[in-house]
């Protein structure tokens, strides 16, 4: 495995795989790896032959009173897990490669980016959606890989995908859970002993939700309801927004039909998590 | 020479092209073909091996107000001067291709587009964007060129390739001058005969400002006036703006210094044309 630290020598990597005719996976993380990113590396292994995982953590996606400054960083770390996991190149580029003095230049979303997550955090997704955008055009993969975790996110990345006309496949991967079902993120390592112990709420009242749509229940703010009663049982959360969306526009629904997902963000703390899961009803 | 009239036949076309490793050049335009385009396409000529124009009438840069619905087309006329010029391929798009129901994506550039045209065209500039990073992605050109008479569209383009890492090259070609040194454009063809001979002003009021510039005249607002007041002269011209600025960030200058650029876009009846000139100061 190497490590190319910038832009044009990532470039010159590339045109020398495109040249022997290999197809390039990429998965694009803020570094923090957890098993969530190396099962999106597995599946870039199965379905292509080099294996690019870029870490940067990325400014224009944070917000002004968000956790830029503090989001974990570790590169030695990482290096180790993305070499076990099989990472054939890790894409590590400076903050002053990737936006230069005078960068000005910005992806916006303008379906699915309202509701959700886009509503909590203004100029979020066009941040992604542009840092994305940039990885895309240096290392041109045949395959991107994103979580379902950030569902929103991944269905925003599709679509830009298609409407600009990019010439490659955007897969969307399960969410990789651990103990209690809490979903992997590399946000975990903020949380307080007693705030992981309550944050399992989140994958129960999910579960919890699923099973009274199960049930029969097709009453969206019935369900909510019940979600965030769950949530606030828990003294360390404070909900951000609970929702039921279809999986198409992400617009509220008020009856579950067709394929929905519920979705949620709720902090811990100052630590904001997010889960989701979707669930298809004939 | 061959006319594609959808994306995804475009797509095969160009993957073939890179496969044989012919490199491509891209003239984008509206169509209604003057000399202008072909100058374009003879620089296309010379540096790549497989010249492709792309003829589409972009709405989304143009205003309400505009001209969408009238602007010339002429696929019959523009295949022929194509075919003359030495086009390879016609890339002629439909609406519903580029333009999905739901389409919901777009480029912004923060720089160089709050000043000249982009203060009298509010959005345009980002449909320009738009448009061009999804020919470019659809194309993958190696070069794609653009005339000099758009210089801020061609600035534009250049810092947004640029700051997307787009992997390829923009080339900015001089104006090309009809009778009495008026800008080649499409929209001349709205002129009646004496808004035609009204607009030759464009050009010598041009040359006017460079004569005094060369003659020590270092106070952009006299260089202006002198300009206003040469159009002022032609009864069927309304200024919309005349502007003096530096090349680097089009931001008006007081003084003359450096390399610079004079920019003008004047109402002839409804016809608004534009066309400018730089010029390098010691």
């Amino acid at each position: 495995m190497k490590t190319i630290e910038n832009i044009s020598r990532m470039t010159t990597f590339v045109k020398m795989m495109k040249k022997e005719g290999r197809s390039i996976g990429l998965v694009p993380t803020m570094g923090c790896l957890h098993e969530g990113h190396m099962s999106l590396v597995r599946a870039a292994k199965k379905h292509t032959d080099v294996v690019v995982m870029s870490i940067f953590v990325n400014p224009i996606q944070f917000g002004p009173k968000e956790d830029f400054e503090k989001y974990p960083r570790d590169l030695k770390r990482d290096e180790e897990l993305a070499r076990d996991a099989g990472v054939d190149v890790i894409f590590y580029p400076s903050l002053k490669d990737m936006y230069p003095e005078g960068y000005a230049t910005y992806v916006t979303i303008e379906a699915l980016t309202k509701n959700l997550c886009g509503g909590s955090r203004p100029g979020h997704f066009s941040g992604v959606a542009t840092v994305v955008t940039k990885l895309f055009n240096i290392v041109k993969p045949n395959i991107a890989y994103f979580g379902q975790k950030d569902m929103q996110q991944a269905l925003m990345i599709k679509k830009m995908a298609a409407d600009l006309n990019m010439d490659l496949e955007v897969k969307i991967m399960p969410t990789v859970r651990g103990k209690g079902g809490l979903a992997m993120s590399s946000r975990n390592m903020y949380l307080s002993e007693t705030e992981s112990k309550d944050a399992v709420i989140l994958h129960q009242s999910l579960k919890q939700a699923e099973s009274l749509i199960k049930g029969q229940e097709r009453d969206a703010k019935k369900i909510i309801k019940t979600i965030e009663d769950m949530i606030k049982s828990k003294p360390t959360a404070k909900i951000d927004y609970v929702a039921i969306v279809d999986t198409k526009e992400l617009r509220d629904v008020k009856t579950i039909s067709g394929e929905i997902m519920i979705a949620l963000a709720v902090f811990f703390g100052n630590t904001r998590l997010i889960d989701n899961i979707t669930i298809a009803v004939k």
